[in-house]
């Protein structure tokens, strides 16, 4: 557009030079202004925000990160600026990719990495995200440009590739090994993998991946009835592997292609699928900031808004190769791992019984809280400012009521888990 | 745009008959085919679907409702396309109304009624709707330029107000009573209201104006801190109002307002509000379209993952008039409501024990279900189609785990509740 309205005002000017009649050359003077203000109007249009060097805590209605540096000030995170050195592979733009890239990059990720074979529809138009006028881009393309607009200060790199293929997985491998973003980083050149693929060949990829490359990433998937999901946290040796305990619904005897038959589709929600990536993003974003505690499985059944939570240690018979390899990195770095924990909780108590900065205190001052706790054993993190009152109890205090139990159950045998849902079908 | 370019298209054809030399003339004629080839480029950017009449099931790939009639198929809904009867108001279109106003577009709503009076501003990036190119529209302006690209088919009606001046209120109440876009309809003109403000005052407002009307809404926030939030449903006479239970965190001896300080803001996260904004609009389908279970309320606490859940019944001593005079119209409906109930379950029973269809049957036909059910008492709509088998017990069956409790507690007595809580702060 830009482009055409310059060299219209070019072929004008040319014009005016030719006429040698003045009325007409000012004829010409009063198109030029047009275009001059077309020009404009295209711009205003397109108008996008510059890039900015340092993410600003300053409070204005012009700063995009004021409400996200705010964390640090209420508590939340220690250093939220940390956000920009961090690349996350997104597996999957579908109804929860899509909205889990929206969500990262207005909290101004450093780099997105998005991968997706697929076109935008308007079978589509159901889910957050990809608008009308995006139909018959690929869906890479539309994410780039609507994410770009959104925050140009996040790199994005995409990937219009299956990786279930041969050379889609090759390239996707090396997308991830990567690491010219931050060249000092350990291990690959991403700090996050979410699946949020629609299929197990997919899955199962994403897995292989993961477990070769001793990846940590984050699993993500909604019923075909559109009615519920989950997300599941995976760390090669750590966490059960996908592998370790595949999903109980699974295509069994049948192609799972052949079950997406012509005239018959899954239904969808946009609702279901924004729940499951704003879970997805806050456990990636407390796993990455380190704050909260990240969720080893969350599902969530929409009919009854009933959110089952549960842990699953990996199985030492998994068919997995690579898993089995981590799994035994695991347990030969368990001496070292103990080590550090204890090390750390040596350093804690030291600093608990460490003498004051100022040794001396002539002038006798003493440093009290301007706002006393509100009641007996609130944490001071948990104060809230002059003028406010607790709401809810925290979670914590919620534990302790009577009829509330935790409702996360651990299940440290994956074949106890196994007996026990085996033992609820069957009834 | 378009006018622009039509406007100097019709200059370029008035200079071109005042030009004497052909050669000239034939300089106009190759930009007037510039300005054509401009005003494509302008049409194509701004390209939108076409409206529908009917919702189609029909699977393709151009049509946006068919991820949503196949809710139908699945045996979720009983009939999606009522969802083009409904209205539903959302007052305030930040970080949770805009984006329930894009799900509730999404899925083909009526009708919306939107309420704001605050511009777009960049510090508003971090949540998920609004892009940086409508900074200084209002939110509604923005807001109804975003949804109808969405999804002509919603009618959209947007009110640039502040609900808790006098003029804003009255106007507020007056498009609630409006019924020209279902005449026929009981009661208001809208089916739900959707309160999705950020402060004490305005859900004040909203919930005065509900019991006016007997109005039932749902009511939803998310903390200062970024990391909590909760829905809450509200029905006039029947649940306790906001008046009945205000919240236990509010301005005390302070001015809201100033609580909002210069250089001083909440802290926001598009994770938080996007799952609220999820959690708000699954109920509102859920009541609309009558399916699963409407949690009375629900709330979310990002950094454990967990979800507490409570009922609260009418405050006898609430401070609203309009509430007292619901509740004693609900209590005097009692005999009304229990003889519909016994009238509904006779008429289930006599339905169960109907003589067939056909009382002959003289081919002695029989009829089978193609696909036997899985396993045991799995009912027939939990049924899955051939191939799949399940992939975890669905919540009733979870419930029988022996870890595994209701979260859900309910307290008969608000001063129970107040007491149990002021206990918990106290130890």
């Amino acid at each position: 557009m830009e482009v055409e309205l310059k060299e219209l005002l070019a072929d004008l000017q040319s014009l005016k030079l030719s006429l040698p009649d003045p009325s007409n050359r000012a004829s010409i003077d009063q198109l030029e202004e047009r275009v001059e203000r077309l020009t404009k109007l295209a711009n205003s249009a397109s108008l996008r925000r510059s890039k900015v060097k340092d993410l600003s805590a300053e409070v204005v209605d012009s700063n995009p990160y004021s409400r996200l540096m705010a964390l640090q000030r209420m508590g939340i995170v220690e250093n939220y600026e940390r956000i920009r050195e961090f690349s996350v592979a997104i597996v999957g733009i579908g109804g929860v990719g899509s909205v889990a890239a929206e969500m990262l990059t207005r909290c101004g990720i450093g780099r997105l990495l998005l991968y997706d074979y697929d076109k935008v529809e308007l079978a589509n138009m159901n889910r957050l995200f990809f608008r009308p006028e995006q139909c018959g881009m690929t869906k890479t393309d539309a994410a780039v440009q609507t994410l770009s607009d959104i925050n140009p200060d996040v790199v994005l790199e995409s990937y219009t590739l299956n990786i279930t293929t041969v050379q889609g997985f090759d390239t996707f491998m090396s997308s991830l090994r990567n690491k010219t973003f931050r060249p000092g980083k350990e291990g690959t050149g991403v700090d996050l993998v979410l699946s949020c693929v629609d299929n197990y060949e997919a899955r199962m990829a994403v897995n292989q991946a993961c477990n070769e490359l001793n990846q940590t990433w984050m699993e993500s998937g909604v019923s075909e009835d559109a009615v519920s999901g989950h997300i599941q946290l995976l760390v090669p040796g750590e966490t059960a592997c996908f592998a370790c305990a595949p999903p109980l619904v699974v295509a069994s005897g049948v192609d799972e292609r052949t079950l997406k038959r012509e005239g018959v589709c899954a239904a969808s929600l946009p609702t279901t699928m924004g729940v499951v990536a704003g879970l997805l993003v806050q456990n990636a974003l407390k796993l990455l900031l380190q704050f909260g505690q990240v969720s080893p499985y969350l599902g969530y059944n929409s009919l009854k808004d009933y959110f089952p939570s549960m842990e699953m240690k990996p199985n030492p018979q998994c068919s997995n190769a690579a898993c089995l390899e981590r799994q035994r990195e695991y347990i030969l770095a368990k001496p070292a791992r103990d080590a550090a924990i204890k090390a750390k909780m040596e350093v804690e108590a030291r600093t608990t019984v460490e003498m004051p900065l100022h040794a001396d205190n002539e002038w006798n001052i003493s440093v009290v809280d301007d706002c006393e706790p509100l009641r007996g054993d609130v944490s001071s993190s948990d104060a809230l400012p002059e003028g406010l009152t607790r709401e809810l109890p925290n979670a914590d205090e919620f534990h302790k009521f009577p009829a509330a139990e935790p409702s996360a159950t651990t299940f440290d045998d994956i074949e106890e888990l196994r007996r026990q849902l085996d033992a609820l079908n069957a009834d």
